[in-house]
């Protein structure tokens, strides 16, 4: 039920292609279903502040199950979840962390991505979670 | 590619001239291009709980390679980056924070500024900064 | 002088590869020059402790340019290095751990692995370090 | 009643000149009487790891006013203050962090040096603190 190494690096050999193809270096962490760091790569020249968020991205999504983004609407102030960053040793709330989801909507990990624009890094998320299987 | 103490000493040098310029102790940190701390002090009178805070900046600056404050326009509330900074072991997002280029555009470093207004600890920054070679 | 992600990643393959012909599932991370984490990798069925460690020893041995297992041998009751491990965040003193350097035998980053013992985490992370080019 | 950034860069400067006559880079750490830091440097080549331990050796010893090491005869397996290490954040109890005192003999700060042998970070330590006034 858990993402195994051989899935995880298929998610992010996808994610860094996409990374390339839009010509932003990237930091891209795969965590298991126990939200525990199973592949991390810092592509060159890509942020050095982003490898800690890369990993609490994914982190984020696996606490969670939905996109670390969706977090980050309910976390604004006067928000139902406001603040809930401070949380767990620090959640990421906006976009770049996804659920990693097998046939079946299981979820099986979660995948982060920072380095660019949090648009950008969502889309870059998004190609790795569509190269799982 | 990393700046070396020589060059830490004469920017941190710099700022302090430009804070004695204005009247404002600061405290003063250079890191190099790993994002490690090369050279520090605190100015006479300067604030304490500024240490932190112009260590901080520096490292923020060489994690996304943009001025601190440019961070802090991303991370308000509604903002692509809310509450970045709670990564990396505590980001600051406010004005004082400048990359250090070499000739070649390459960053080899940051200083980080904190003791006055944001503004002036910019200015300090900037003064820093342009004393590089 | 760094190393890069695809140097990283052959290290890392490298040692997996051992990991793999001992029959020890092992964590595998590599830091570059700055002690900032590059690549990392969790096999199957290896310990979820170990993620922490095998990070934790690549940055020891980058931070003081020696294997993890020599500031051990100096941290122990009435040695010189006593309780060092508090430091940094947390340092690991015991084998796995080792600086990799280039061909001028300047060190461009280390590797980390555990998972095994550690006369077999060493073995895994020489295995990786000899794959450096 | 505490060292002021003049007196602190030249117990630096002392202490950073004899690293050189020794042919070893330190991280040297100057905190004042309130155990803030006041005064850092990493020499170029000095060890990443060090950075963290000159200062915890140099607030060591003003938090206890004693040589840091002096702790670590106190803190063995067995002995009166064993772990003490682990509180404050962390404390180191090994040599090279020394109190410093005015000819009054009153603790205006310490220093911390870390960065060789911790009888050559002791050295150096001494260096420094020889050259307060």
């Amino acid at each position: 039920m858990d993402i195994n190494l051989e899935q995880a690096e298929a998610v992010a050999a996808a994610a860094k292609q996409k990374a390339r193809e839009i010509g932003v270096p990237m930091n891209v962490a795969v965590v298991d279903g126990g939200a525990n760091l199973k592949s991390f790569c810092r592509m060159d020249n890509a942020w050095l502040g982003s490898v800690d968020i890369a990993v609490k991205k994914a982190k984020t999504a696996r606490f969670f199950d939905m996109e670390s983004g969706d977090i980050g609407t309910l976390s604004q102030p006067g928000g139902a979840l406001y603040q809930i960053e401070v949380s767990n040793g620090g959640l990421i709330s906006f976009p770049g962390g996804i659920p990693i989801k097998n046939a079946q909507g299981e979820i099986v990990g979660a995948i982060g991505v920072s380095g660019g624009s949090v648009t950008q890094d969502r889309e870059v998320a998004q190609a790795g979670v569509a190269a799982f299987k």
